[in-house]
């Protein structure tokens, strides 16, 4: 019997795992992936404006609540959930917060990983997330690093879909099919209740994602059905044994 | 029983497919893909010194020989040969030469299809044969051009390994092991009795890239043993069920 | 009494000039504006597969039925029409065309100028028409092209919003608000009838680009209500009085 | 009674906002702006080399007299200037110099911001303030950082030009005339008294930014006269109302 | 007896050679080099606003100005110039002009080439001519065209700074010490009549290329002095014996 | 007499300055340079994989094996080795580091440097110094540190080839012949035993550039013999008195 294939997410807030990549979270956990969301920060100070709009409104109230949606989300997806408290706006990791960065990605051996886009003017935290998951994943693969662990393999790192992609410089070259498993991405995405306008935008988003997955499987001869989308930019080659 | 599969190379001068995808053709021949490759030219005038510096040359002769190495390397990769001759060193076409290229593409509907780099300023034929290639594609794709014909669906474009990667602006995103078929590809370039200088040339390029192959497969913790491969750029997105 | 203000809209195929900028035709021309869109073909090969998909088309006919949707379209937006009928997949221009939109720059003196994104491997004829609207703008400003006519300026050339905008290397730069002026741009859609697949594709890129516009406008705290937006890329640099 | 506008400049060294944008600052100034300067150094260390050849000085010596320099120039352009003495070459700052930084950004409220270009291999201390810059303007708006105060909206932050531009991958998409006060720039340029060698460089900027402006604005054929002009490249898109 | 060092000019129309490289071009015939400037156009309808403003002006007239104009320009660098007249705004070559502007650079057999940015939004001519270059230096290299002539080697070619450089994406990584030749370039400047508004333009670009190539040559600990400098760009690499 | 003149090479583990530049060190010593190695880490962690994979291995055995490697390297080649044992995988550097760093480029007093690629999304350690060389560089060439010092000039920066050039963005400019030292840089690479793997890949490397250096000298008509050479980017324009 051989081990499950799994996967890890590196989402520098809460809920970004959520609207970027909760479909292919979702499709890889019904395949039988072990998939695991590492959030660094739960976006408390930064992307809870709702909550702090209320009387009275103190950190560890926010943190909670946000805890609570993304451990929501993240069941509702079918994923494990890992939430380090790092803090965020900015998000500041020491050589401590990467070793046990490091620590979950050897411990997971995911297949794949995905972090966010590498540049984002609007949102320091997310690019400096994407720099540390390049550089964690160096320090898993080293064999001088807690001699004895099993190292990390060279699984690809996939940028999922940024917020105003273009100004981010992020291009998809993949386009998965999450058709099937999309009600429990909108599940999730409800588990948001901080973030409602952003419910439509992303149900949008794969809607016209599902446009461009017809169009590039085969457009109006050939195309596959798809109803739902998401896109991905990867970092490195693919090996392969047919094109 | 279905169809098989089917791929088409569009290479601007005779030898281009031999040292850029080779191995890809013979690979996708042994699989049984049918594979055609259409030279639009022989690279008479600009790729074939060796011969004009032989007394006595004429443009006839210089053809015959570079049609028969180039016959000869598809023989020994096990695909399909159609060569234009439309003039090297500049290649121009005009609308009636992209009709016909069109006519190639609708009759081998290919899976996908493989040309040059998208820049070259070493050989502005190689980066004019992709713009051409583009351009085919989409009119092929077009419902109202020769109404009634099967139109095409939405293959990749890979575009293969060019001389001096790094001044080409060409980035590989796969490689594919061609060990298996390395005789193959070997003896091809061996067909290219004008090109000796480029025969252990090439053949340090696949090996150079079996080592980039093997450490995007897993490094020294995983990666598959590879001795020989090539790298392709894609130009579309893929579409996928699984990452 | 001054002249009204002009604005020229550059479109490869009939249709492309609905999607990618019908909110800022309508919008401008409500201010009082005179837009002019120029088709140079019909789309009548490469993007009228609904009618070629009927028994018996043929290619007049498809014409047409095009042009007659452009400009109910037009006519919707409040915007002048001008079909060359120069031919789709490929587009294909030589001096005298290009002569001819010169002239129609010239009439029309535009304070800007739109036309398609700069790349395009999906459809070359968009790319290629962005590069004649250039060549032209600077045909037009040449004192001795057909000395004596009036000149041209230097309008600003917008590129306004492809299908799939990552992959053509599009980033916008201005996003205007369309909220005034959505019912006619949804009507323009409408006249589209070949394309319904694309009224709600179109219409949900128009709600998200609106979220990007109230972003970038001030957010939640202070960004403008805006609840249909349309982007675009500017070739040149703007000169002001004010940042 | 409506508050005035107001903008803030995030300039390295101590002379880095006069060279650069010391026109804008001028302008907005005499527009009724209120404009504040960010000093995060005074250029001590690295770009005092006039007052370093003098025997005997030492190190507040020199921030001392580049002190001065610095008010004199925001006096003659009208700016209030805020020094931080950070210390330069390199510059390197801790998280309570960004809480420092963003207490400036709140306090201002500007709706514009300036810094430097994002990549500059000669000075690493410039591009360093610019990622400070963007990634301050995001703590600024965050509605859990220090909760209660006023957040920041969504300002645009300019590029100012730097040294060798075309090195630094900048880019200019806005020209500003900055003829009316070039008085007070030069004025300005004047107080550096150690940089007198950058004194006409800078005015010959300013004199063919001009040529750009009216090239821009109109050419030979209605191009706006201007004699002076500064150039700033956008990093967010604008949002409007008419193009 | 060795022949002497040659170099060959490439110039969209007739003034260009003057602001772009003039310096180059006076210092290395200064040095014995038999430079050549090849004018495919006067720049009869684009660039001549000046003659089209007087009454009655008609083709000829402009062309017999500027022709000799851009003759007594290239007498006062040392230069030779060839004029081919292919006409201007916009300049189509055929492949008979392509031949014969082959057989120039087989003749001249250059050391190095030059010619404009390969983008530039404002002047399609000026990218058309530098893609014309890099064509016909292929052919020029091709043993098939025209065998038994002198086949070329492979010349750098050097791209000459446009107008606007940022604009035009060109980044200049050689820059060249004009001093000892200036007085020749000015009073080629000067020979541009009918462009009076760029001399002081264009000898301020030399000012403050001066500063960057005694920035680049050691700056304030040991840089060169360098009153009026020239930026180029390379496309080629170099090959060397020692860095 | 003059001093002799100098180079720095900045490596981040122990290996990379032999795989890398190995035959410009010992060419350039070969000339009568002086040649320095500057080695920030052994390489210990991350590139020492068949070490680790020795039952009872330690950190201090491993930095011992790969110094002595690191020494016999240098050694083979003629250059000073300084090795500044950091720590690696990854390398994080404060200002006592930085300060340090500046010491050595001070008293080497370099003609040029040599350092990694800027981008490295397998190896953050590669980018990170080459961003650290820059800001010492920039440091090292202020009067205000260490006054009284002889600071810095502007010595070229040169990136040395990474390993899988096209991931990197890294594009080579200059092509150096190492054919005459040849013999000491396989020497070098067969001091590194522990990374039996790379010899021949580097041997193929250097092969295939001198087929490089070879087109860009000339090719088939002029182009000079070399068997083996290496290739560098430069991060700054040169400034020369010939083209």
């Amino acid at each position: 019997m051989t081990a499950p294939k799994t996967a890890l997410v590196i989402s520098a807030h809460a809920a970004d795992f959520v609207w970027r990549c909760g479909g292919a979270i979702a499709l890889h956990a019904q395949m039988g992936y072990e998939v695991t969301v590492l959030c660094l920060t739960f976006g408390e100070r930064g992307e809870s404006a709702k909550l702090w709009k209320q009387e009275g409104m103190d950190l560890q109230t926010v943190k909670d609540v946000r805890r609570k949606e993304a451990e929501n989300a993240a069941k509702a997806l079918g994923a494990e959930i890992v939430c380090l408290d790092k803090g965020d706006y900015p998000l500041e990791l020491d050589r401590q917060d990467k070793d046990q960065i490091v620590d979950v990605i050897r411990r997971v051996q995911p297949s794949f990983m995905m972090s966010h886009s590498q540049y984002d003017p609007y949102n320091t935290d997310h690019s400096y997330t994407t720099q540390i998951a390049l550089e964690c994943r160096m320090i898993a693969q080293a064999w001088g690093h807690k001699p004895g662990e099993k190292v990390l393999g060279a699984p690809q790192l996939y940028l999922f879909e940024p917020h105003q992609t273009e100004q981010m410089g992020w291009k998809p070259d993949t386009f998965l099919d999450i058709t099937p498993v999309w009600d429990r991405k909108r599940a999730a995405i409800e588990s948001m209740e901080g973030q409602h306008h952003l419910w439509d935008y992303y149900t949008r988003v794969a809607e016209n994602r599902a446009n461009h997955f017809r169009r590039n499987s085969g457009g109006q001869a050939g195309g596959r059905e798809c109803k739902y989308a998401e896109g991905f930019q990867s970092i490195f080659p693919r090996t392969v044994d047919e094109l």
